[in-house]
């Protein structure tokens, strides 16, 4: 997965798959919904194979730009947690998502309600509404359900899932992902980034550093830029809440290499999760032994961060195909674009 | 409304009505649900009567403790507006009330999703677990449009709409309202709050400085208090979002005098808004005039919200009725368990 | 120390000395000013006897309201630790202290700013400028080396230190202390705070729930609260730096009992620190082992802060003196005035 | 001033000094130290040429990595505006400088700190330490009233003032500055930054994209990143404080093209104000009457800071000489390593 074109992004070693499920226990899965104006679907992150609600992961989140509809964010932010699967979809049904995920949590843990609390569903959107007729909710719940039961290690990157009616500089945009790993200590550690990428105008467009949005003519007039990204971060390395919201704030430099702005209308959103700690729902003793990063060794994991956004962003591009959605509009992939580009020229 | 029984909360005058209706423009609407198991519902805000989307209001929102999922806060925390009538309700129903809310939102806006943006519905919430059977998710959409389309400046109190289920100190909670007013400037403002309270122990419990909850046996045994609180305040003083902000800050003021610790499990969300400044949603010129308090004049309006969050949580409690709910448990109103606390002296 | 006339808060118990020293090897020590119109002082906190810079402790702090000049919380907020001891002086004596924190620093440790980085003082502030002339910056740095110099476990509060020119609900304010212990998982685990008193105004002064300013005449026309209250939390429980911000954000309970309304110009700042966790300045591996407490039992720290927050502002008052200062201002202490008072009813 | 060697940084047009002076008003003067081990300095900022405590501005500020020591943050969040001229020194001369701009304060305000409150120093820094003998505190009182002195439209970039005896990307970094100016709704409107660099390794140096780092051979072996960076913007668009805070967050931007990855070790503040309006420190009327920006017209403010900011960090590279300090250190200017490198390659 990620770049598989000869574009080198960084100097760090990818990791095997390049992908978010490189680091161990990730899966994604994807539900597409590809018909006439409804251009949209579902995609959903596992952070673990095993009961999330049961044995939670150390989290953060960092609103970049707070033009959004997230869900959850408030949650992570006080307790340092998360609790189940990471769900993306189009803005307007975040509600609906939600939904699923909390039935989804409430078949799988009968305590939920009952004997113990609530649970905290964690949805993340951006807005698709240009190729998709956003207003129709075309999302259901057995969507969502069929998202999660797709996760697996290998999954498919570009205009699918939650990715299928995105925009990104002007061109069809989506899914990307990628990831870094390095050695410490003896021990090998790995960093993915997975993002949803619907942001920028095509005159801002950087490619490994080089303007393509102004050596190429843009595909559609300058507009403002009222998409969004989302970007999760997964990692194996024993990372606090607090560390892993200082990653969660680098997200943008990645994002800046592409050519992100973080325009008024660009929602920007990082969540990040370590597979390292398990915190356990019910109380086994009064005091949980962790491990937890000399903050000096965080160089490497924000350089991995960097490296990995801004190649994840990329890849989404290169791997979403030209889609064509309501009002006709179509967004064109960015290689037919040069490639339409090129024929101009002739 | 408010307070009705001879206690007396600060030295401030109570709004006409005492209740955040006192503000112009704002109104309140309920739906309960109320049969065995389910003791739950749905309470609406609107906070001005024209249509929010195209005028919104300045706005802030504060997590004084996140162990919560409401929605909406991310996008009022970065542009300091909202847009859309605010909804209380179940923890775990806030995914469904947010579609409600939407699609209310999408009815009254063709352009929202096709022409425009998306909007960003503001759903709080606490859990009724303990009386209702949440895993239930008895809200249903229709419920939501019930309860907006109840609004009205006279609305009832206590165990009603998103209160139904609500546990407070452990005692029956629910639905309160008050307000202040002061002459300033040669004008009359209004500063008004509505709580859904489902927070505390009972052993913490204050009624006007007066240690209750030691004098009285508690009608439960001490237990986790798992619960929430959510503060919403209205106010037609010209508020900046960062003198609002500072307002939300606040509200634990007025929800400390009652007894609360912010313990772990409550969550604690406020939610301000003023009426005073518009803020149109199509853009009529590149500079918007607005008139904001100076700083110094806004101690009065800390005073007044400290003095109406007291009020509003014991109104809350004055005005709930006993109500029994799954499992037959049954959470005594203040008022009875006192009366049950007398015959058993005698 | 603390309270010692009778009054009991709340209904944990007291750990042995009723300071912020029952939390071992946290010492504390004054240097007072008072001469004529000079009223000021500065107040020293060691939050253990070692070499801080080497073994820091995880720390957090928290701005309630930010009318305020402290200074270093930047650093705590984004590292999770303090490397010094903590100062507290007058608003406009926080430059000249930073200094002499800092020389102190660099002569017990040579290698800052050679070998290593630099250091991040913590000082603290309240403008006392009511009683003292705070234009004459009459601390010196002799004066803070000497505060440091005479940090001990038993140590005065009231008119002392970086107190003695403080203002509190207009009487006369300054230092205060107190704490709690409770047992857990076989050990006994305390809490202390340490406040600097300057805020509120007489009307609203609360005593265990009393309201003690609205039964006796202000001694003092009421007018702006311009001062401010800092709040210094130390415990032995195991906390991470995202757990003591918790207990920083409810300070607030503890003052909001006293009458504190966190009026616009009274600068409201905590910073809480544990001496559970040491964490080296150089690397002595990759990772650091931590044990830290399961959030749910973080609910008895909540109450004793609550508790120990509305002792120490109390003691505050109850131990200092009547001061008169620049201009012949006089502050009444709490006993005189009360005394006055009465016989001014005979 | 800013860059003027032909390279160009984005599309906007610059302002016609190209620098934060081509907003009305502001200007900047520097005092400097370079003799032997001691190179370091003081660079002040005065945001208008008025009386600045009596007509505060609007601003705000954001702490993008928080390892820094910088004073007088907690009031602007709070408060939203700046009351003094803003000074830049190194890490350990924070105190001195907050002293010496307080008496400069008090000297121009009989009023503070008697008839009125105290008042909010503004000091910005970054360490120094690696050419400067840090520990000998050299920067005196008299330093920065000198600097402030000097205040002017035109000023030096490079090795001056603060910037005397920072580093870079490895390199001579120091002071920059750039602008940009565009029109809007009949007025044309002028952003400028000025900066403080003293962070990055000399790798993951980029110039106007182009990795510069990668295609010659680094002046010093790979080092741990333990510098900081300061960004301060000026601009005369009517943004309130919450615009602005969007505003410093968008640094990043600009810092992450030039090769910045934010490391652990990096301090990274920002602080932005506007000139538009102007706040009475003496209330006049309870209200005040603002003009502010809507919001969607904040795109062309993000896209002049993103293209300032970078252009400003090259141009303190472009303007640094060589420079050596103490134990004989040197660091090469940009323009003089290149040159090396090409005599290496001879």
């Amino acid at each position: 997965m990620g770049l598989s074109n000869g574009i080198k992004i960084g100097r760090m070693k990818r990791g095997r798959l390049n992908s978010i499920s490189d680091v161990k226990g990730v899966t994604v899965g994807h539900f597409t919904l590809a018909e006439g104006p409804i251009q949209t679907g579902v995609t959903a992150i596992k952070p673990h194979q095993g009961n999330l609600f049961r044995e939670k992961l150390l989290a953060a989140c960092q609103v970049l730009n707070g033009f959004g509809k997230s869900v959850g964010l408030v949650q992570v932010e006080e307790l340092g947690t998360l609790e189940t699967p990471i769900l993306l979809t189009n803005t307007l049904s975040v509600g609906r998502a939600s939904t699923a995920l909390v039935k989804e949590m409430l078949d799988e843990n009968p305590e939920i309600g009952d004997t113990t609390g609530t649970v905290n569903p964690l949805v993340f959107e951006c807005n698709d509404g240009y190729l998709n007729d956003i207003r129709a909710l075309a999302v259901e719940e057995g969507h969502v359900r069929e998202a999660l039961s797709q996760c697996a290690t290998n999954f498919k990157e570009g205009a699918v899932g939650a990715g299928r009616g995105m925009k990104c500089f002007g061109l069809k945009g989506g899914i990307g992902t990628a990831s870094r790993q390095w050695d410490l200590d003896g021990g090998t550690y790995h960093l993915g980034v997975l993002v949803l990428t619907n942001h920028g105008c095509f005159q801002d467009l950087l490619i490994a550093g080089k303007a393509i949005g102004q050596e190429f003519p843009s595909p559609r007039p300058r507009e403002a830029d009222k998409g969004s990204v989302i970007t999760i971060i997964a990692t194996d390395l024993p990372l606090s809440s607090r560390q892993l919201k200082r990653l969660c704030r680098r997200a943008v430099v990645g994002l800046s290499k592409t050519g992100s702005l973080m325009t008024n209308g660009s929602g920007e959103i990082v969540l990040a999760f370590s597979t390292a700690n398990r915190i356990a729902h019910n109380k086994i003793d009064a005091f949980i032994p962790l491990k937890i990063l000399y903050d000096e060794d965080l160089d490497l994991a924000f350089q991995a961060l960097a490296e990995s956004v801004e190649e994840a962003v990329l890849s989404s591009l290169f791997h979403a195909e030209t889609v064509t959605g309501r009002k006709e509009r179509k967004l064109w992939s960015l290689k037919d674009w040069l490639e339409q580009c090129k024929s101009f020229e002739k």
